[in-house]
């Protein structure tokens, strides 16, 4: 295999190129003809491999040159794969079993070999289905409270954490997706947005209009462009999720750079609300009342499990340079920490707001649009669906310094869905 | 001379090694035994040379590989140079003719030559002496307005920008010295500590116990290493300001590093303000109540000149992936690009108002003083002094998002510094 110059794997030459390895072998067998070899890449970028015999399976991803979507004419650098690697590490060491083990990588290869993860399937396929898992709250809630806290300077050597926030501000194209296609395409007339017409036109003209939604989604650009606070997955939406009823596993961190606590966690509860509005078209095989409830539950708890397990963390591991004990517990003033610690809170729950109110959005005005509202097949129906979750992530975005908790943005979902108001 | 192994300059020594320069040579003249050379580096870290003919003049600064004030037993990296270098060269780009000039760099030995400014003064030791320098407002307000715009998303390309970011992310130990000795330490018995004893006692023991305060100059620690907005100066006081009367350079940029724009702007205005606090101590050759009515009209124009030209920047240059146009005056709303103006301004003055308040306490109760209060020999005069600035700084700090205006702050100080409020 050379080590030079990149070369795309196919199901046929899979088992020669990568055969002599000890981490697959000792996987797999020590026979490379004898290994199955499938390509199941149903993501947008990359070529996945599953590899497998009696003995066991492993996944080899890699990545391509261009955006596999589109091809060619849309380069992506490979080194997407190098930037994955390393969030995946960091991942493993701060939130422990939460994300596929990595057992080998090529960086000239752009690939890494990791964990073959079944009968997990992923989340957005399963809440679409109606299916209810019931530990995915408290798994994500603490998978976030882990990784986030623990990329900062709440908690690493600052020397640690800036040579990270080197490493990882060379991931330029991949952050330039998300600067243009979340931030700023939903809201004017851009080449690649896409939306349900015409049944949205109008709103989506208001929305287009709407001065103070504007304002607020490039306030929320900045943040994500300039808040260096941690090292965030980058991409958590339930596509990025896979589970089983009691084992969840977030995967595919290529995303990943020094960004504010607060997008992890408003792109993933996005996703949620947007099951949550999504589910009166999956409705044919019965109501899906109890899925929203769920789906709102799992809002509430997921919210709370983090907050929680980020107070506790900083109870007992704030050792970075930012609000020392010396200042506090050690000074008897542990009250003084708990204060900082409501402030910091509530900074997360305001920038959470304004992140998830535009992560909806470009999911519905953008080019990557979700299977949720997707697999919908009456267009009207889409888009009453659709209608619904701009409006409130319009109002959240907008008005995110003076929504409450938890359960006053649950009360608005629910009154939205219901119709009680427009 | 050598370019791999460091070695400090000498009196003697210099124009031996730098004799060979062309950028020196066409300045002093082709005979080096000619060259007088001056050693003048009253600063805590580096040595700085003057080197003469009748010709002309430069400046050589090099660094040592530890803290010049206080010997070997404080190491500091030589590479402090190279981010010096780094950041006069960006800061002459976006500000030109307010840095000194730089005529070489040698990366090895730590050294920059530069621009000799004569007859230049720090501006510190000139507004200790009563002068009323004409020009320092309106030319420290554009090249704060035009450094920090034109280092941000706002302007450059995003790719050039992390690129810079991840450049200036190494500089961990100088930011290191900020982090400590002016976020943390003031407010706690750390050993580097000094304050006006035992004048100051009872007060100190106060703003030490004061939960509020600690919160707020721990929050502001968090701004600083996680607000990754611009290539900030870094250490933005009168010390490193250089003045005539109708020219103003700013000098010493080795703190530099992507950090919040509001940072430099609150630095240099807590400078301000305690130089209006310290004239009280210096009124033995007459009063200066009008050196007091000018410095809180250098703060009030300087504010002013800084928003204005960060306003136009913001009209004329705003070319960066932040607020784009396409989003606003394409879509016949410019108005919706004032808003978005308005509230960043607003969170510059906030967040300007709290770093103020912190540069005063460490200046006063930290390690590294201020000549502006230490020339003041009468202990009990300089005490008084230095306890109104306290008690403003502490103020503006913790009431920052309070305080609407420059001349409600100048107000409270005018208050203060006159026992109306104590």
């Amino acid at each position: 295999m050379d080590a030079k110059s990149f070369e795309a794997l196919t199901v046929e030459s899979l088992p020669a190129r990568l055969g002599g390895l000890e981490e697959l072998r000792s996987r797999l067998g020590a026979e490379p003809s004898a290994w199955r070899v499938r390509e199941v890449g149903d993501g947008n970028l990359n070529l996945v491999f599953i590899v497998e015999t009696d003995k066991g399976g492993v996944i080899v991803k890699q990545a391509l040159p261009y955006v596999r979507l589109v091809g060619e004419s849309w380069p992506l650098p490979l080194k997407r794969s190098f930037f994955e690697y390393h969030a995946l590490t960091r991942q493993q060491a701060r939130a422990p079993r939460q994300v596929p083990e990595v057992y080998h990588f090529d960086e000239a290869q752009a690939l890494v070999v990791m964990e073959y993860l079944t009968p997990h399937v992923i989340l957005r396929r399963a809440l679409i289905e109606g299916r209810q898992l019931p530990s995915i709250a408290d798994d994500l809630g603490l998978f976030m409270a882990r990784t986030l806290f623990r990329g900062s300077d709440l908690s690493m050597s600052t020397r640690q954490r800036k040579a990270d926030l080197a490493l990882f501000a060379d991931n330029v194209e991949l952050c330039d997706i998300t600067e243009n296609l979340v931030f700023s395409d939903p809201y004017f007339e851009a080449e690649l947005n896409a939306h349900t017409k015409p049944q949205l036109d109008p709103l989506v003209a208001e929305l287009r209009a709407d001065r103070d939604l504007k304002v607020t989604a490039q306030r929320m650009k900045h943040l994500f462009t300039a808040k260096a606070e941690t090292l965030v997955h980058g991409d958590l939406h339930t596509g990025s999720i896979m589970v089983t009823d009691s084992d969840t596993r977030v995967i595919d961190p290529e995303f990943a750079f020094y960004g504010p606590i607060a997008f992890d966690v408003g792109m993933l509860f996005a996703n949620f609300w947007m099951s949550y509005f999504s589910q009166e078209g999956h409705e044919e095989g019965g109501s899906r009342e109890p899925m929203r409830a769920y789906l709102l539950d799992v809002l509430e708890r997921c919210w709370s499990v983090f907050r929680t397990e980020f107070s506790r963390l900083w109870r007992e591991e704030r050792n970075g340079i930012l609000y020392q004990r010396t200042l506090f517990e050690d000074q008897g003033d542990a009250l003084g920490a708990e204060q900082a610690l409501d402030e910091l809170l509530h900074e997360i729950w305001v920038d959470l707001l304004g992140f998830a109110g535009i992560e909806i959005h470009r999911r519905i005005l953008g080019l990557a649009h979700n299977a949720d509202f997707e697999t919908i097949s009456d267009q009207d129906l889409k888009a009453r669906c659709e209608a619904k979750a701009l409006k409130f992530g319009r109002h959240i975005a907008v008005n995110r310094d003076r929504i409450h908790s938890m359960s006053e943005a649950n009360a608005l979902a629910a009154r939205l869905c219901k119709g009680a108001v427009t």
